[in-house]
């Protein structure tokens, strides 16, 4: 037989095209959820699916679906391809528009191949995933799954003052459908890594069999300022010195779990922040993730031991404060599986890998069998200009999940 | 004999006085070196001078010197007090005016008292010793004792662009005499030790032997911003990570080292700051001081050692830049001998102190017998509002003054 592959050269323009969208003032990619720039975004992909000849639906919270279905399938349970096609501020033309428009890829090339399926395929597009503009993150897909009413969703305050409802009416995506409308045989979400591990190794898929729970704590020390050259060593609280004891707790910590666990202190601020003045004030955050809870719990209560013994020996005040924590989430060991088994007939390199960070697979997992193809992201950089797939990389993503959704989609 | 005393009342009104000009906008005490503020501050102190009767001087870097000499004592070398009248921004009332004014009061009550002096007595208040607007600190001691050239030092630009020369001859304080234009036998500054040790033992005269050499150092850590959920920690390149070694390392060299050094971390800035990416570049300040100079040496090398390893462990490129580099300066034994007996005589309690601070004494003790006499800093608090000594010690250090100052202008 010839293998059928997505068209990689409308792939890479259209990733271009939809990457010259939103540059704001100072050159810089940014599609916050919502905006104007992503109105752009929306449209672009809702053209090219309806060109396609895709029914396009939207639903309340501003979620595009296009639709790939045929008189014989219409009626069942779909399969489910997608991600998200808003960016951060600065960002790189791959996160989450890979994966909507290798979605799109995979659906025209089926179409023109006029296989049969059993079951309708959809790829969708959904609202909010970065968390730029309006909290939490995943918006689009925690609502679509029933993990946040889509009322409470629609009074969500932007960072510039604005309701969300009003800005998806204002762009034309406030849709009429409930979320959750369609729910989906399976969903299988295509992305750019955004790690080093698969560059690293020389490997061209990652087939993502768990994601990682998050938990993100500000940590605030007080302590007390004084002269730096006459306050005697024994007589300081210094807010810096704790910060960090637990900046190397927090690394060390992370370490010590080793695959299981990543810990990173991102952000520091010290008051009065001035060379001859011991800090009064340190305040620093910390993320921890892991594929397993009870690392996570084990981890943070660790880290609140270690701030009490910390705050006990050098005479400051710790307190810490959650700032978001997510469970780990587990694939569809059978998805998992499909996408191994397409892998190797494809002949590519694949390891099975953790997703570190946050996505709408997450979310749809709630709902129905869900996994993830991770292909490369050069020296792991995302969220910036410089992030950078290579385009045979970008192909061969798109080619599995072409294999692995026409897979589910004929067999189930 | 009825001991001669300090009128107190009038010292503390003095202080009072002069604390409440150069009051900025947003209420905070700023009078920096060569502003209008500081023009009020020098005005009223040679108002007072002058209406003590003394023959005020000033040379060329704006020193002031207010000169008492009978037909006598005329032509001998002169005892010099005194101290500085700058502030730093948001200052308190006592820093360098203290030492000032007191001297004025030490003269003033021996004129009072006629008592015989083989030499003139000089209170100076020296220019720009805060070195906040202009740089290099203790600009006008440095100058008058031949440190920095009177040129080089006029030639120096403002934080707000201005030349000091330009902004001395506004204000009315550029004079004529050469820097240095008189040899005092010897010079005695009074301070607020600035720092915890005194109030924190209950003594009220720190006898001050020396002064801890400074070394100043900015340190940048490059390394490789990536995603904190998805890099690995072996394969991390983390400036944050590096920048709490050096801080751990910067506190245990100088706990080791005990009270013979303290070393203090006291700014720093991540890039990008973000909670969920691996810093890329951490920029912090270390400020290492003894009053041992082979330890300051040992220190700077094993901070330098540990850089290395540091860099070389982690991954991350290391660049320390000196920011400021003093010796240790030891005081004169006589002084500090006469010092002590004094206080004995009055029936104070006093210890043998090492300044942390920078002072204008450490200039003059190039040129002359020198020491200081330090009276407690509450809580250990300076350069701020609530910098504070109480009364009574204030008058304490002032009559200590009073009897070395009389004890050096009749025994020389």
């Amino acid at each position: 037989m010839t293998r059928m592959t997505v068209d990689s050269e409308r792939l890479v323009r259209r990733l271009k095209e939809l990457g010259s969208l939103g540059v704001d003032q100072d050159g810089r990619l940014t599609r916050l959820a919502a905006t104007d720039a992503d109105k752009l975004g929306r449209d672009l992909f809702v053209r090219w699916a309806k060109e396609a000849g895709l029914k396009v639906f939207i639903d309340r919270i501003g979620n595009i679906f296009a639709i790939y279905e045929t008189r014989e399938n219409a009626g069942t349970a779909p399969i489910m391809m997608g991600s998200h096609i808003d960016t951060v501020i600065n960002a790189g033309k791959f996160d989450g528009c890979y994966g909507v428009l290798a979605g799109l890829g995979v659906i025209e090339t089926l179409m023109a191949e006029g296989i049969y399926l059993a079951r309708p395929l959809v790829v969708a597009a959904f609202t909010n995933e970065e968390g730029v503009r309006f909290t939490p993150d995943m918006m689009g897909s925690l609502v679509y799954v029933g993990g946040m009413d889509v009322e409470e969703a629609l009074q969500a305050v932007s960072i510039d003052g604005k309701l969300l409802g009003h800005e998806l009416e204002r762009i034309g995506y406030a849709g009429k459908l409930d979320p959750g409308f369609l729910t989906p045989e399976a969903y299988v979400e295509l992305h750019i890594e955004q790690g080093p591990i698969l560059e690293s190794l020389g490997i061209q898929i990652g087939v993502v069999e768990n994601l990682q729970g998050i938990s993100w704590q500000r940590i605030a020390i007080d302590g007390v300022a004084n002269h730096a050259g006459t306050t005697p060593m024994g007589l300081r609280r210094d807010a810096g010195h704790a910060a960090a004891k637990i900046m190397e707790f927090v690394h060390e910590l992370a370490t010590e779990y080793n695959t299981e666990m990543v810990g990173t202190v991102g952000s520091i601020h010290f008051e009065p922040n001035a060379i001859n003045v011991i800090p009064s004030r340190a305040t620093l955050t910390v993320d921890l993730r892991s594929p397993k809870e009870e690392r996570l719990l084990t981890a943070e209560t660790a880290l609140a031991d270690e701030i009490i013994s910390i705050s006990n020996a050098l005479g400051v005040s710790v307190r810490s404060e959650t700032l978001a924590r997510t469970q780990p989430v587990q694939f569809c060991n059978d998805i998992v599986d499909r996408i191994e088994r397409v892998v190797e007939l494809g002949g590519f390199k694949s390891m099975r890998i953790t997703s570190g960070a946050g996505h709408d697979a997450q979310m749809m997992a709630r709902l129905c069998p869900t996994a993830m193809i991770f292909v490369p992201s050069a020296q792991g950089i995302s969220h910036n200009p410089d992030e950078y797939t290579p385009d045979f990389d970008l192909i061969n993503g798109a080619n599995v999940l072409l294999g692995v959704a026409t897979d589910l989609a004929r067999t189930h």
